[in-house]
């Protein structure tokens, strides 16, 4: 029944959620049978006006709506969302921002909502690999939400993400050879050992087995260099150099695409049977219920699955 | 005798520091009574020919000149260079990039030229702090180069750090009431906890004293967010938001500056009698010798002490 569909949450009702999905799909203007929202008619009326009846599927939310505070119901209402958009299996979903301690006081101690699709999806092994684009601009991170003192990296793991990425791009972005961009874990990529070990380690045996396998992938490079080219073919429309870059961890990934790219930065969550994309920004509990947050994040989060 | 002089060093023999060196001096035609080299005729002969006979301070070195390797005789010499620098005492010093391995393979275990600084001139306590620039784009780096693992913050170096850093905007630069932007350790700025707990410990503390004593800060805030009106307002050639942004580590701040300004990053030593500049890129072994080296970095470091 949504097979074809893309389904959409709104994700913490006292976030900016509902306002860029509302304002998103009525710049949009997609048709009626494209689109499946996953919320509470009481949310979306607070924050706006769809123009398009498209249809509602209702999550309970009792409680108050009170746009910058952190609450348990909202982080109950966040996760009841993921859970029935994984659900009804729609052709794609794109989800809002949830805050990660609203889900924590509800109980539910997931780090983010690619933990939470990942438990509802993953069958057989799957694993969700974080991938972040704009245009042909991506990044892979080979680590998730975690403390910067908890980032850490095996062999084994770097590998199958890298193997499971280069399938990605070969069968569902139809781009036979990719290129593939390593970034050092360690500051100028370790410096032979004087700055970290992860790259001797850790990262070069990974890419000798990944190119004994195929893979056209770089040796670790300083990341601090590595994004600069990448920026500017971005800025002047060229055919980047790599066709993703594969980052150690959350900063090291996001701060140049987001830099680079701004709200047209996308965060998809692929590996798993169903592609789901978000926008790259947050709650941004500082201007919820305000009527300016920005919707350009949420419309390239769902052009980047129609 | 030099008080008046801008005093470069080339660095590394097997690197790209001679040949940027030389074409940056060419390019900006500085006065004769402007400029004093400290390096060897030998290397400078190999690597171009300056228009400007400019005076030279010779250092030894009796090995080849082999682009793209590292020896130890290499590390010898940049050590020296930099210590030379030191002694005669210039109006400021502009530093081509040195390779670290070298320098610890002549037995100087300094992780970095900033360090080697910091020990010739340092005196009173004075600590050397890292300041990257390019035009009013700054951002301050909080630790400087070590293993990622190794990244450590207290609550009171990031106070005097943030004190002297407000000093150098008063004194140096003259803007008397420096707005600052603090990145959050953690991704998402540690997200009240749950993503690690340095912003809780140590950073919010640090705000809370900073801020009584007058000092315009920002609580820690998401990297990869942060950077993006920073970016934008470079851009469009606006002011940016904030007159310096301070990062926690080395790519962190690195990323960002160098993504958005590219090689018009310029590396600026703070903090001791003598300010120093270098550009942002390193040795680039891989492409030494071979005369297609960009200068426009080392021009932009000479300019930033002109």
């Amino acid at each position: 029944m949504y097979q074809d569909k893309i389904a959409i949450t709104t994700g913490d009702p006292d976030g900016i959620g509902a306002e860029v999905t509302i304002k998103a799909l009525n710049r949009l203007d997609l048709p009626l049978e494209k689109v499946v929202i996953i919320s509470n008619s009481k949310i979306l009326d607070y924050y706006g006006h769809l123009n398009t009846p498209y249809e509602i599927i209702q999550i309970p939310y009792d409680a108050d709506i009170c746009p910058g505070e952190v609450k348990a119901e909202c982080g109950e209402f966040s996760f009841l969302s993921l859970k029935k958009a994984c659900e009804i299996r729609p052709a794609a979903i794109v989800t809002s921002p949830v805050a990660k301690n609203a889900l924590n006081l509800a109980g539910h101690l997931f780090s983010g909502q690619t933990e939470v699709l990942e438990y509802f999806l993953a069958h057989d092994g799957q694993k969700a690999e974080m991938l972040f684009a704009a245009a042909d601009f991506r990044v892979l991170l080979l680590t998730r939400h975690c403390a910067l003192k908890d980032v850490s990296l095996t062999q084994e793991a770097v590998i199958r993400k890298i193997t499971n990425l280069r399938e990605f791009f070969i069968h569902k972005l139809d781009i036979p050879n990719p290129k593939f961009a390593l970034c050092g874990f360690n500051p100028h990529a370790g410096e032979s050992g004087i700055l970290g070990k992860e790259e001797l380690d850790i990262l070069v045996p990974a890419v000798n087995e990944l190119r004994k396998n195929g893979v056209n992938i770089t040796l670790p490079l300083p990341a601090d260099t590595l994004f600069v080219n990448a920026a500017n073919a971005y800025h002047s429309h060229k055919k980047l150099p790599f066709d993703c870059y594969i980052a150690n961890y959350h900063d090291q990934g996001l701060i140049p695409i987001k830099t680079t790219a701004g709200s047209k930065t996308v965060n998809m969550t692929i590996g798993l049977d169903i592609i789901r994309t978000s926008p790259g920004h947050g709650t941004a509990f500082d201007i919820a219920g305000k009527n300016i947050a920005d919707e350009e994040g949420m419309i390239s989060a769902i052009k980047a699955v129609l």
